[in-house]
């Protein structure tokens, strides 16, 4: 198919994960990842009314299969394009219980998720990136993390445990990748997302929520760091946040 | 059985779990888990043959199965004591490769044995360690880290994210069982250990390993602490160690 | 004067102040201060020659007096217009030695050049940024960390404490002056800066030394984030750079 | 004088301070340093009337010539024994105030107290600390952390700076004095001690204040670990601490 690079964004709802394939889509074409095509039909429809080129593709991170055939169907489509950026951006595994009342699958939902979605995609993705050649910006990766990413807190065990191993995943990439030309970065987003699902949580000011097209315009900044100047991690949180 | 309170070391192999339940064991009668018998059976029978009172019990803590098994034969013989302690000191799931090398069940191995596997054994022990009375000191869970447990170095993804997960349980567990009346540690091992399977590792300073026996001593250090005074995290390190 | 905005950019030499100078006075009327006008000049008549606007002061920042009289001179050309944006940039306080070898007064620089010298300059500043009205980006105060923010190496007491003590100053800032509206930001500089000071050090890889200009896009980055949506704190690297 | 060795414990009040000196005289001669010698002396007197041995001088240790005259009281009357541990436990520079409110010098009050103070003691006792021999255990140097080490909150900023900078302190420190034998520790004291200052504050729960004693108690299981096997940093919070 084209010439144009692409992105591939994995985690897409109605939130972040459809700000950054809009942002993305301004430069790239952009592959579009999510379990239910539900989540990111709307997004690709609108992408490509709009001029920009977008493909949505079922797929469970956590599941090599689904994986495997997810990245087969990308090869086909995108396999004469170069790879520019890869976002890892799926919330799942977020569960909030007591300790004592989870089980064994729940406590492991985070892991699968975060830990192994983000294996699984980083496996994928890196080889495509590392190859990467002729790119106005350095070849990017990037990971979102979350509160949960820094902090353990009282019934976030589950949430907390993937998290972290994404945040030590993501450390250790940048290290291996870094010096082969791969930028891969980590963004804790530390706050309530402006997102339809919590549009009915109110706060006492009312811009209180972090706006996902911020979120993107960062994760775009991260992307066009030169490699002399690369950025790790960011957090970023609404002005009015605790922390 | 006894009316001897009684602590479980689960990770027990000839290193920090054999020092440790030989501490523990000067107070409490101990349970020692290990998958390999081979690891527990010179420990226990070395504390019996001393005056000690020991168990080994064979389990894979990241199994369900072979968890619930153990703790029901520790419910048979020590169903009528007290839990004093519960130490998870596994060291599984150690893999060091480079990142595109890795199968996902190496990646996932090192959240098995951390992550499941401290999951596992906390589920287990915290009820009993919630019910304890009339001990000396507060009923304690401790986790051993590592210096994955606070960075994810290149080619350690695997190890490092299971580390990593296991911080934040304890974290999670501790900011929820505080309060209740359980001590939940995190101690973090940053550097050798002086065991039998390092002892060919020479270093510039002869006593550039850390000494299973000292720290079994700052694990029954942060044991004895009463609960207004309660450590969470302690990092130990030779005095030539880089850091 | 002018009812453009302006900004102000603290410890200006050759090298990042400059580069943020030269950024920000694309959007705003600019304020260089450093201790030496040979270090501002350069810079101001380029900016000036280049269309911008620009204004060099002398100050030493940890000097109350020289500070008091360098902010009247600010009031005096600019009392009429808005502050947009301030940069603590000072990179004073550095002295490496063993430690035994330091006097108080090599040891206080640290301190004197980071944690007063910011903490005058935010005193200053922040009165002007908290009343700013009709500003594109909501006014922004960023301070500028190193590797010594994070980490206390052997022979770098002096130069940390400043260091942390300006990390410290910062958190508290954002903490206490986000919910009023103003946009506190920390930057660590992980790594060599590509100035003249520093071009004879040569590394395996040509481009291992971080681009001033980079860094200046990340800094107006921050700048533009709206309050929805900020970013506190971010590392910067060159790929290669170990960490 | 005596061939007992010695400890010094700076900052000494009727609450840590005073436990310190408590717990290291069973071991040791101690020396007691305080600027108000009315917080000194009961301790003194008690220590003595107990069969210990202590000596109280009244120093400021953010000022050089007071610590210079504390150090030849010292010498003159323990130049010839040996200085086994030193303990910083400085609770000065405490202001909470909103930051425009902060005169500088109320600002530089936490850097003079924690970040100078710290340099001073440690300029004179490390000398001292390197050339003990014939210690049972490792000398040993440990500093008084707080909250504020870790965390710069609103309104902390004079004495956050203060302390990230005498935790920027101890970490040099430990890196360059662990090699050579010294025993650098940093304690974080995370929550309300129960000293007479506190008393009246109550909370929930009846014991949900830090016990001076058992605080003391780390401190000397600290002292006592083995060069292979040394912590740096330990956390102390009571039980029902939010955190």
């Amino acid at each position: 198919m084209a010439s144009k690079p692409f992105a591939i964004i994995a985690g897409v709802g109605p939130g972040t994960g459809a700000s950054i394939a809009r942002k993305f889509a301004k430069a790239y074409s952009v592959v579009l990842l999510a379990r239910n095509p539900a989540n990111f039909t709307p997004v690709v429809d609108e992408i490509n009314a709009n001029g920009g080129q977008a493909t949505g593709i079922s797929a469970d991170l956590s599941d090599t299969n689904s994986v495997k055939s997810a990245f087969e169907k990308i090869n086909e489509q995108y396999g004469g394009s170069t790879l520019a950026a890869a976002v890892f951006n799926s919330g799942g595994g977020f569960v909030r219980k007591p300790f004592l009342e989870l089980t064994e699958e729940e406590f492991a939902s985070g892991f699968e998720s975060q830990g192994k979605g983000g294996f699984n995609f980083a496996q994928r993705t890196l080889p495509l990136l590392q190859k990467a050649t002729g790119l106005q910006h350095p070849p990017t990766l990037i990971f979102t993390g979350a509160t949960a990413s820094l902090k353990g807190s009282a019934s976030f065990s589950a949430f907390a445990s993937g998290k972290f191993a994404l945040r030590a995943l993501a450390q250790s990439l940048a290290r291996e990748f870094g010096p082969k030309g791969v930028h891969v970065s980590h963004v804790i987003i530390d706050g309530v997302i402006d997102i339809p699902r919590t549009k009915a949580w109110t706060f006492e000011h009312e811009d209180a929520k972090l706006d996902p097209a911020a979120i993107a315009d960062s994760y775009w900044h991260l992307h066009t760091q030169p490699r002399t100047t690369w950025g790790f991690e960011l957090d970023l949180r609404p002005y009015v946040e605790k922390w």
